[in-house]
Protein backbone atom coordinates (compact mmCIF):
# COMPACT_ATOMS: atom_id res chain seq x y z
CA UNK A 1 0.00 0.00 0.00
CA UNK A 2 1.34 3.31 -0.99
CA UNK A 3 1.63 6.51 1.97
CA UNK A 4 -1.48 7.56 2.93
CA UNK A 5 -0.08 10.95 2.86
CA UNK A 6 0.38 10.89 -0.79
CA UNK A 7 -3.65 11.67 -1.87
CA UNK A 8 -6.62 11.06 -0.96
CA UNK A 9 -7.40 8.69 -3.33
CA UNK A 10 -4.70 6.39 -1.10
CA UNK A 11 -6.67 6.97 2.41
CA UNK A 12 -7.81 3.74 3.64
CA UNK A 13 -11.14 3.67 4.54
CA UNK A 14 -11.74 5.33 8.28
CA UNK A 15 -11.57 2.73 11.46
CA UNK A 16 -13.48 4.83 13.90
CA UNK A 17 -12.31 1.89 16.59
CA UNK A 18 -8.34 2.52 15.34
CA UNK A 19 -6.49 2.89 18.43
CA UNK A 20 -2.89 1.64 19.94
CA UNK A 21 -4.64 0.80 23.37
CA UNK A 22 -7.02 -2.31 21.86
CA UNK A 23 -6.35 -5.30 23.65
CA UNK A 24 -4.71 -3.61 26.40
CA UNK A 25 -7.53 -2.19 28.42
CA UNK A 26 -10.90 -3.37 29.98
CA UNK A 27 -13.86 -3.46 27.54
CA UNK A 28 -16.02 -0.95 28.92
CA UNK A 29 -13.12 1.55 29.19
CA UNK A 30 -12.71 1.46 25.73
CA UNK A 31 -16.34 1.45 25.09
CA UNK A 32 -16.36 5.05 26.93
CA UNK A 33 -12.85 6.17 24.71
CA UNK A 34 -14.89 5.43 21.54
CA UNK A 35 -17.94 6.80 22.56
CA UNK A 36 -16.24 10.34 23.27
CA UNK A 37 -14.10 10.00 19.95
CA UNK A 38 -17.53 9.32 18.11
CA UNK A 39 -18.25 12.55 19.14
CA UNK A 40 -15.21 14.31 18.69
CA UNK A 41 -15.42 12.73 14.89
CA UNK A 42 -18.32 14.89 14.17
CA UNK A 43 -16.91 17.59 15.99
CA UNK A 44 -13.67 17.20 13.25
CA UNK A 45 -16.07 16.82 10.48
CA UNK A 46 -17.96 19.97 11.03
CA UNK A 47 -14.51 21.86 11.47
CA UNK A 48 -12.99 20.80 8.45
CA UNK A 49 -16.28 22.26 6.05
CA UNK A 50 -16.06 25.53 8.21
CA UNK A 51 -12.80 25.70 7.05
CA UNK A 52 -13.10 25.08 4.34
CA UNK A 53 -16.04 27.65 3.43
CA UNK A 54 -13.35 30.25 5.48
CA UNK A 55 -11.00 29.43 3.04
CA UNK A 56 -13.42 30.31 0.24
CA UNK A 57 -14.11 33.58 2.24
CA UNK A 58 -10.40 34.37 2.51
CA UNK A 59 -9.84 33.37 -1.25
CA UNK A 60 -12.59 36.29 -2.28
CA UNK A 61 -10.04 38.80 -0.12
CA UNK A 62 -7.26 37.24 -1.76
CA UNK A 63 -8.39 38.14 -5.46
CA UNK A 64 -10.00 41.32 -4.04
CA UNK A 65 -6.30 42.56 -2.81
CA UNK A 66 -4.32 40.74 -6.07
CA UNK A 67 -6.83 43.05 -8.20
CA UNK A 68 -6.12 46.12 -6.31
CA UNK A 69 -2.54 45.27 -5.50
CA UNK A 70 -2.47 45.72 -1.88
CA UNK A 71 -0.69 44.23 0.73
CA UNK A 72 -1.32 40.19 2.15
CA UNK A 73 -1.15 41.30 5.36
CA UNK A 74 -3.46 43.61 7.58
CA UNK A 75 -1.60 44.20 11.22
CA UNK A 76 -4.85 46.52 12.83
CA UNK A 77 -7.49 43.56 11.45
CA UNK A 78 -5.43 41.03 12.48
CA UNK A 79 -5.37 42.61 16.07
CA UNK A 80 -8.75 43.26 16.03
CA UNK A 81 -9.47 39.80 14.84
CA UNK A 82 -7.18 38.44 17.88
CA UNK A 83 -8.79 40.61 20.82
CA UNK A 84 -12.43 39.19 19.50
CA UNK A 85 -11.32 35.45 19.24
CA UNK A 86 -9.65 35.70 22.86
CA UNK A 87 -12.93 37.64 24.69
CA UNK A 88 -15.22 35.12 22.76
CA UNK A 89 -12.94 31.98 24.13
CA UNK A 90 -13.20 33.09 26.97
CA UNK A 91 -16.57 33.39 26.74
CA UNK A 92 -16.55 29.75 25.45
CA UNK A 93 -14.21 28.55 28.77
CA UNK A 94 -11.85 28.08 25.64
CA UNK A 95 -8.12 29.08 26.71
CA UNK A 96 -7.68 32.54 25.19
CA UNK A 97 -4.16 31.81 24.45
CA UNK A 98 -5.10 28.47 22.31
CA UNK A 99 -7.60 30.68 20.45
CA UNK A 100 -4.96 33.25 19.54
CA UNK A 101 -2.65 30.48 18.48
CA UNK A 102 -5.36 28.90 16.45
CA UNK A 103 -6.21 32.40 14.81
CA UNK A 104 -2.12 32.50 14.03
CA UNK A 105 -1.53 29.60 12.71
CA UNK A 106 -4.74 30.09 10.14
CA UNK A 107 -3.71 33.55 9.36
CA UNK A 108 0.03 32.63 8.89
CA UNK A 109 -1.91 30.41 6.11
CA UNK A 110 -3.74 32.84 4.53
CA UNK A 111 -1.22 35.20 4.09
CA UNK A 112 0.84 31.98 2.20
CA UNK A 113 -2.33 31.63 0.06
CA UNK A 114 -2.63 35.89 -0.23
CA UNK A 115 1.08 35.93 -1.47
CA UNK A 116 0.69 32.72 -4.08
CA UNK A 117 -2.76 34.61 -5.37
CA UNK A 118 -0.66 37.81 -5.82
CA UNK A 119 2.25 36.03 -7.69
CA UNK A 120 -0.18 34.37 -10.01
CA UNK A 121 -2.24 37.16 -10.66
CA UNK A 122 1.20 39.51 -11.49
CA UNK A 123 2.60 37.24 -13.38
CA UNK A 124 -0.12 36.68 -15.98
CA UNK A 125 -3.63 38.17 -15.61
CA UNK A 126 -4.51 41.52 -16.94
CA UNK A 127 -7.42 42.38 -15.61
CA UNK A 128 -6.22 43.88 -12.48
CA UNK A 129 -8.95 46.31 -11.22
CA UNK A 130 -12.28 44.97 -12.24
CA UNK A 131 -12.57 43.43 -8.60
CA UNK A 132 -13.31 39.82 -10.09
CA UNK A 133 -10.14 38.30 -11.09
CA UNK A 134 -9.11 34.34 -11.83
CA UNK A 135 -6.37 32.92 -11.38
CA UNK A 136 -4.79 29.64 -12.45
CA UNK A 137 -4.15 27.71 -9.52
CA UNK A 138 -5.19 28.27 -5.77
CA UNK A 139 -3.38 26.41 -3.25
CA UNK A 140 -6.08 26.76 -0.86
CA UNK A 141 -8.41 24.29 -3.09
CA UNK A 142 -5.94 21.92 -4.39
CA UNK B 1 -4.09 50.72 28.42
CA UNK B 2 -2.18 47.31 29.30
CA UNK B 3 -1.55 44.52 26.47
CA UNK B 4 -4.75 43.18 25.36
CA UNK B 5 -2.89 39.90 25.44
CA UNK B 6 -2.93 40.08 29.73
CA UNK B 7 -6.45 39.05 30.03
CA UNK B 8 -10.03 38.62 28.35
CA UNK B 9 -11.03 41.80 30.78
CA UNK B 10 -8.33 43.73 28.93
CA UNK B 11 -9.45 43.18 25.16
CA UNK B 12 -11.13 46.09 23.70
CA UNK B 13 -14.76 46.63 22.24
CA UNK B 14 -14.44 44.77 18.66
CA UNK B 15 -14.17 47.24 15.95
CA UNK B 16 -15.07 44.91 12.86
CA UNK B 17 -13.94 47.64 10.40
CA UNK B 18 -10.54 47.85 11.99
CA UNK B 19 -7.98 47.93 8.89
CA UNK B 20 -4.62 49.07 8.31
CA UNK B 21 -5.96 49.58 4.81
CA UNK B 22 -8.40 52.49 6.06
CA UNK B 23 -8.22 55.63 3.94
CA UNK B 24 -5.97 54.02 1.23
CA UNK B 25 -8.39 51.96 -1.02
CA UNK B 26 -11.84 53.07 -2.72
CA UNK B 27 -14.81 53.08 -0.67
CA UNK B 28 -16.23 50.47 -3.15
CA UNK B 29 -13.32 47.99 -2.76
CA UNK B 30 -13.52 48.58 1.15
CA UNK B 31 -17.43 48.08 1.22
CA UNK B 32 -16.95 44.59 -0.58
CA UNK B 33 -13.67 43.69 1.72
CA UNK B 34 -15.80 44.57 5.19
CA UNK B 35 -18.68 42.40 3.58
CA UNK B 36 -16.48 38.98 3.17
CA UNK B 37 -14.66 39.89 6.53
CA UNK B 38 -18.26 39.47 8.14
CA UNK B 39 -18.77 36.16 6.95
CA UNK B 40 -14.87 35.39 8.25
CA UNK B 41 -15.72 37.05 11.75
CA UNK B 42 -19.67 34.39 11.50
CA UNK B 43 -17.45 31.23 10.65
CA UNK B 44 -14.65 32.32 13.15
CA UNK B 45 -17.04 32.60 16.29
CA UNK B 46 -18.34 28.84 15.58
CA UNK B 47 -15.23 27.58 14.98
CA UNK B 48 -14.08 28.82 18.63
CA UNK B 49 -17.61 27.38 20.29
CA UNK B 50 -16.85 24.12 18.08
CA UNK B 51 -13.30 23.84 19.39
CA UNK B 52 -14.57 24.43 22.93
CA UNK B 53 -16.72 21.45 22.31
CA UNK B 54 -14.18 19.73 21.13
CA UNK B 55 -11.71 20.07 24.24
CA UNK B 56 -14.37 19.60 26.61
CA UNK B 57 -14.52 15.95 24.95
CA UNK B 58 -11.03 15.69 24.95
CA UNK B 59 -10.87 16.78 28.35
CA UNK B 60 -13.36 13.66 29.25
CA UNK B 61 -10.50 11.89 27.31
CA UNK B 62 -7.94 12.86 29.27
CA UNK B 63 -9.74 12.38 32.64
CA UNK B 64 -10.69 8.99 31.62
CA UNK B 65 -6.48 8.24 30.52
CA UNK B 66 -5.39 9.21 33.91
CA UNK B 67 -8.15 7.70 35.85
CA UNK B 68 -6.58 4.34 33.72
CA UNK B 69 -2.60 5.11 33.78
CA UNK B 70 -3.20 4.93 29.78
CA UNK B 71 -0.41 6.73 27.94
CA UNK B 72 -1.12 10.26 26.66
CA UNK B 73 -0.72 9.11 22.96
CA UNK B 74 -2.14 7.40 20.30
CA UNK B 75 -0.84 6.40 17.63
CA UNK B 76 -3.07 4.43 16.00
CA UNK B 77 -5.92 6.31 16.59
CA UNK B 78 -4.31 9.70 15.09
CA UNK B 79 -2.87 8.22 11.97
CA UNK B 80 -6.69 7.50 11.25
CA UNK B 81 -8.17 10.72 11.86
CA UNK B 82 -5.36 12.10 9.49
CA UNK B 83 -6.39 9.84 6.90
CA UNK B 84 -10.32 10.41 7.62
CA UNK B 85 -9.81 14.44 8.05
CA UNK B 86 -7.52 14.36 4.52
CA UNK B 87 -10.60 12.87 2.60
CA UNK B 88 -13.02 14.58 4.57
CA UNK B 89 -11.05 17.67 3.23
CA UNK B 90 -10.64 16.66 -0.43
CA UNK B 91 -14.20 16.64 -0.47
CA UNK B 92 -15.03 20.10 0.69
CA UNK B 93 -12.52 21.09 -1.76
CA UNK B 94 -9.89 22.25 1.11
CA UNK B 95 -6.08 21.09 0.91
CA UNK B 96 -5.75 17.96 2.32
CA UNK B 97 -2.09 19.17 3.63
CA UNK B 98 -3.72 21.67 5.04
CA UNK B 99 -6.36 20.04 7.04
CA UNK B 100 -3.57 17.31 8.59
CA UNK B 101 -1.09 20.26 9.43
CA UNK B 102 -4.49 21.21 11.68
CA UNK B 103 -5.46 18.11 12.87
CA UNK B 104 -1.82 17.76 13.88
CA UNK B 105 -1.81 21.23 15.89
CA UNK B 106 -4.79 20.67 17.66
CA UNK B 107 -3.36 17.18 18.66
CA UNK B 108 -0.40 18.44 19.96
CA UNK B 109 -2.33 21.17 22.07
CA UNK B 110 -4.69 17.62 23.20
CA UNK B 111 -1.87 16.03 24.13
CA UNK B 112 -0.16 18.60 26.32
CA UNK B 113 -3.42 18.65 28.20
CA UNK B 114 -3.42 15.63 28.63
CA UNK B 115 -0.02 15.56 29.92
CA UNK B 116 -0.98 17.69 32.41
CA UNK B 117 -4.20 16.20 33.45
CA UNK B 118 -1.83 12.80 34.08
CA UNK B 119 0.31 15.12 36.47
CA UNK B 120 -2.19 16.82 38.45
CA UNK B 121 -3.71 13.31 38.93
CA UNK B 122 -0.61 11.46 40.13
CA UNK B 123 0.49 14.64 42.31
CA UNK B 124 -2.71 14.25 44.63
CA UNK B 125 -5.67 12.32 43.53
CA UNK B 126 -7.03 8.82 45.62
CA UNK B 127 -9.45 8.21 43.02
CA UNK B 128 -7.73 6.64 40.17
CA UNK B 129 -9.58 3.88 38.61
CA UNK B 130 -13.54 5.21 39.13
CA UNK B 131 -13.41 6.45 35.89
CA UNK B 132 -14.74 10.37 37.09
CA UNK B 133 -11.83 11.64 38.47
CA UNK B 134 -11.41 15.48 39.23
CA UNK B 135 -8.29 18.00 38.78
CA UNK B 136 -7.54 21.25 40.54
CA UNK B 137 -6.38 23.26 37.44
CA UNK B 138 -6.80 22.41 33.54
CA UNK B 139 -4.97 24.26 30.77
CA UNK B 140 -7.85 23.82 28.71
CA UNK B 141 -10.54 25.56 30.58
CA UNK B 142 -8.41 28.41 31.89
Amino acid sequence: MTDSTDSPADVPAFDAEASSLAGRIAPEVMAELLSVRSSIDNIDAALVYLLAERFKATQRVGFLKAAHRLPPADPDREAAQIGRLRALAASAHLDPGFAEKFLNFIISEVIHHHQAISENHAAGQDDAGDGSPTVRSNPAQQ
